[in-house]
């Protein structure tokens, strides 16, 4: 939680309950919130013939909805929409490396979404889902790219998933065996930082002149870029 | 396929068969080896009520089984160690950009492995087993930190999932749309590659005196560095 405005509670279901690693639990929607924000790939489970399946797909939300291809997972999906899905969103932030091996972890920020999706089919709430999960993973390029024609958007599935049912964890800071037995052992312990960060956008080689990168690539590719790097 | 070794095929079950966007689709048990490799955060899916779990943890392998943790799933896995699991790993690569938005896609790569995993009870083959996990996240770990006691062991729930059966996909290369009647829109295309790397080892603040990095997590950070950081 970093914003100013307050945080609500997400409901807790039989689903949802923390079990394990209670203290990683929360039930900030805040935190939902700034994980599907920080993200555009999730891992979405699906059960086909009694046994999971789980696809990487993209996503995109508008704060109450997560819009996903439903082609991702085709045949139980499309097949039977009214399956219960769970899109799950992680992201990996360091290896915690602790004076035993049984104290080592990740520290990480992961939402499972729980829910039955809604297949998208009128024309205009499938151009807003689109234009959702568009903008949501690179702002700006749907008012750049050529839009969907009727025979893209009917071939298009688009699945809407709502945000009611979600459980959030996560887990910061140096490892938990700081001030147990194995810290007179003299060992080194702590974190290992992972970062995600965008290169240089890549022209594609087909394209016969040069044609500048639009400012809203340039932007998003310099909004998380490596560091020392020159765009 | 960078190695010199011959490949070998990966067998094709009604699972693993590709059905959609058959040209990313790979059989190669290469590229398989290399996309277990490069992570070491995998998406579980186990099937709980009838209903879809993805849970992320960590995994490791010796090139024949897949080790993780069979607490992340508890209420399922344990319950019923028989139970279809599927495990997924994915990386990301970039960003497709292409001119219109219906060719918008992802460069990446991934695994779905499919599978009944076996629950580890022999303790010598627990200890190899997280041994093939320690040493797969940060090589020379096993070595330096305090291993598992009896205790710590019985208290370990591990999981092998054999390499028998997979599905592999991968995406490179810039956007479809470049010989299309797009092309001609002027339009800038193209690819967005997305890097994931270490950061600098951010010792534990209970450590009362300065330990040096181990060189073995030095190594390991030097391996994927962010470009530009100095050590």
């Amino acid at each position: 939680m970093t914003d100013e405005t307050p945080d609500t509670l997400l409901p807790v279901t039989e689903r949802t309950r923390h079990r394990r690693l209670r203290e990683q639990g929360s039930r900030s929607r805040a935190d939902l919130d700034a994980i599907l924000s920080d993200g555009f790939v999730c891992h979405l489970g699906v059960v086909v013939d009694s046994a999971p399946m789980v696809v990487p797909t993209v996503y995109g939300t508008d704060g109450n909805t997560v819009y996903f291809h439903g082609s991702v997972a085709g045949r139980s999906l499309l097949a039977a929409p009214q399956t219960t899905v769970c899109l799950t969103v992680t992201h990996v932030d360091g290896l915690v490396l602790a004076r035993s091996v049984f104290e080592h972890g990740l520290n990480y920020r992961s939402a499972m979404i729980y829910g039955v999706p809604r297949a998208v089919t009128d024309h205009e709430e499938k151009l807003y889902g689109l234009r959702c999960l568009t903008e949501h993973i690179a702002a700006g390029q749907w008012g750049y790219a050529r839009l969907p024609s009727r025979k893209e958007l009917a071939a298009t599935a688009l699945l809407a998933l709502p945000l009611d049912e979600a459980s959030v964890k996560v887990r910061t800071g140096p490892p938990d065996d700081g001030d147990g037995p194995d810290a007179g052992l003299g060992l080194w312990a702590g974190v290992l930082p992972l970062h995600t960060g965008w290169g240089k956008p890549e022209p594609d080689p087909a394209l016969d002149e040069p044609v500048p990168v639009p400012p809203h690539i340039a932007r998003l590719a310099r909004r998380r870029p490596h560091p020392g790097q020159q765009l």
